[in-house]
């Protein structure tokens, strides 16, 4: 791995089994030699799966797969490897996944639309799927409970940490545990694409009841974050509920307050694991939190909020460690959401720098200059005029991103 | 200025006076000390106008001057001063353009609302008029239609290089000019924002018929370039018509085929500014032309153009010569609009390198690779699904743009 990011967690988490669940990794050399490379993950019968796709419109292979699997709800196995993204790969990516499908299928066994796949690394080269099928038997064998952290590691690219999260949750009287990995250094890395995220949960929660619940969770975690705006081809978020765990009270809906805890723990899964993926943004040196509020709705808070964390000047100014408000002025301009520049007030670091048109005269720049030197940075914006509101994570815009980015190849 | 862009033009153009323009600047020390930065354009009796302005919802103070003063259609005067945009400056803003307009009316003398203002530089900080309004005098002395060099000068702020264009137009069997300053190296530039051009000619054309020509060419030339994606509150083009050219015939409407050749060459004099407002975008070393066909339509196709000119993945593989064609399918895909990633086909130096939903096998990499060690670079994407088409131009992202832009206050 690269040289860890300054805004690493200390440590990997602590995570504990989740019943139903064995994981196994190896090295493969899928693309590189003497790394762990592709991760089997085996889901005993019962276990129900929820999934959110990249919205890109040259998704890659196995996103295709994951969709219409997903279809059926039901889920055996996951599949997953890295050093190659199966993206625009034409027919032989597609076939590259049934062929891997089937092979873990058969092993098992279980229909191959039970298992779900998943790609990361270089764009447009055939996957050399043997290299993952032949190695099907050895992974199987050393299926565990508890190898959570060779997992993340198996599913890393360019990631300078691996990236692990574990929550307890209510259900009525009963504990159950959610537990999750990430990759994710951009949100498409250097022809090392994608954000891969695989939730694991011993609830017993039927599909119809885990995706809403996933598509608000990841709305407000994933879909919350950005590196440098681009999208990449294989963005993959799976969450598998075992049903394995103590026995709970089945809850009638998503909405049901029975699941009140649970959601809220998922949702704090997800936020961990996508700013673990923010904080090691490619070249980031400060980790963003952008917030708006009174903005027309909570979609054009979220808008403005992505303006801002997108614009490059932004992004460079808080890399220079300068308190640039004007610039965050430019951005709500350009965002096209609903604005009035003579009701728009702007705190960095909880100091308010600009209000009713212009900066506040005389306001002391000895605290905001003190923030914009730490590794967190929190920007809050006021539209004024409504009460829509949104967060979004971000990171800054460094040379060691050009580095990692433009000298790729070279 | 700083060091010249490597992609600066030889020279600035020759410009010949235009009937009825004369100009004058002077270092009036808006900002800094000992260089121009204030240009007086007084334009004769029956000069008319049209504008085009920035969508920021957070616009600068002489941009909603100038939108007021456009209903009118007729001009005399035009007053520029870079060093202090005069944005997010609130009512004092707005009372700096009252009163600078109203001491250049005064001085003509006409009506207020024949001035057209314009202001770039620092965000965020009141524009001491005073030292504008306090060298009108010799400003208006030193008048003359010969200064467009000057001008040019006057109006630039991180620029590295003066922007002039001129071009013979017929209307009918008669020649008329069309002359044009530019300013802008960054869609807005550190701290220092904005795009600014001005476009005069003799032809004797009413506002109503100007507005969509300028519209029009506007669209397929400023509003088809990036540099960073960030737009300025300040931008503003504004071409003047002062009908003291030889007379013509008079035009039926925007449309008449009497105007081909005008409406050309305002199209290539506005092409030509944009173009070199690109090749002096902050840190750029290559100037990228994007061209987009067979997408659902023409609006499509734009979108899709500046996704990819806008992705920070493409600019740096650009900047870093990779021909790394899979962020170009990455652009495709995160744009949002109509593509079927088995029908897309790029090219890259005229070389096609990906079709078919998969790369090209055994494509020649030499001209490639030769292709992208050039100062500029051709893209072209065809999606294969339609008739759109839409070319944008951009440059690359360099660690100069960092440096331009998050060192800029150490």
């Amino acid at each position: 791995m690269n040289t860890k990011s300054p805004m690493a967690p200390e440590k990997f988490p602590d995570m504990p089994p989740i019943p139903g669940v064995r994981l196994a990794s190896a090295a493969c050399g899928v693309r590189y030699k003497g790394r762990r490379d592709v991760l089997l993950a085996e889901l005993e019968h019962g276990t129900t799966a929820a999934g959110v796709f990249t919205l890109s419109k040259c998704p890659s292979a196995p996103v295709d797969w994951c969709r219409k699997a997903l279809k059926g709800g039901q889920a055996r196995a996951l599949i997953v490897n890295s050093g190659n993204a199966n993206a625009f790969t034409g027919r032989v990516g597609a076939e590259a996944v049934e062929q891997t499908v089937e092979a873990v299928a058969e092993r098992l066994p279980c229909r191959p639309s039970m298992v779900y796949a998943a790609s990361t690394g270089v764009i447009g080269e055939p996957l050399p799927y043997q290299r993952i099928t032949d190695n099907l038997g050895a992974l199987y064998e050393s299926l565990s409970p508890a190898a959570w952290s060779e997992a993340a590691e198996a599913i890393a690219t360019t990631d300078t940490y691996t990236k692990g999260v574990s929550r307890k949750a209510r259900i009525g009287t009963v504990d159950v545990t959610i537990n999750g990995i990430a990759k994710g250094s951009g949100m498409i890395a250097p022809n090392m694409g994608t954000m891969l995220v695989f939730l694991f949960t011993d609830a017993k929660l039927p599909s119809e009841i885990l995706q809403p619940m996933l598509g608000d969770a990841v709305n407000r975690s994933f879909n919350s974050i950005t590196v440098d705006s681009d999208t990449s081809t294989s963005d993959t978020v799976l969450l598998f509920a075992t049903g394995k765990g103590a026995e709970h009270l089945a809850p009638a809906s998503a909405d049901d307050p029975l699941l009140d805890d649970f959601r809220a723990k998922l949702h704090e899964a997800t936020l961990d694991l996508a700013h673990q993926i923010v904080r090691d943004g490619e070249g980031a040196s400060k980790f963003v939190a952008i917030r708006v509020e009174g903005a027309e709705d909570d979609g054009a808070a979220k808008t403005i909020a992505f303006a801002i964390a997108n614009s490059p000047l932004v992004k460079t100014a808080i890399a220079g460690e300068d308190a640039n408000w004007g610039r965050i002025v430019m951005a709500v301009g350009k965002s096209g959401e609903k604005a009035d520049r003579d009701l728009l007030g702007i705190r960095i670091g909880g100091v308010l720098v600009a209000a009713n048109g212009c900066a506040v005269a005389d306001f002391d720049e000895a605290p905001v200059a003190e923030h914009m030197k730490g590794r967190d940075i929190d920007i809050a914006v006021d539209l004024g005029i409504g009460t829509g509101s949104a967060t979004v994570w971000t990171c800054d815009l460094t040379h060691a991103y050009i580095d990692i980015n433009a000298d790729y190849r070279t």
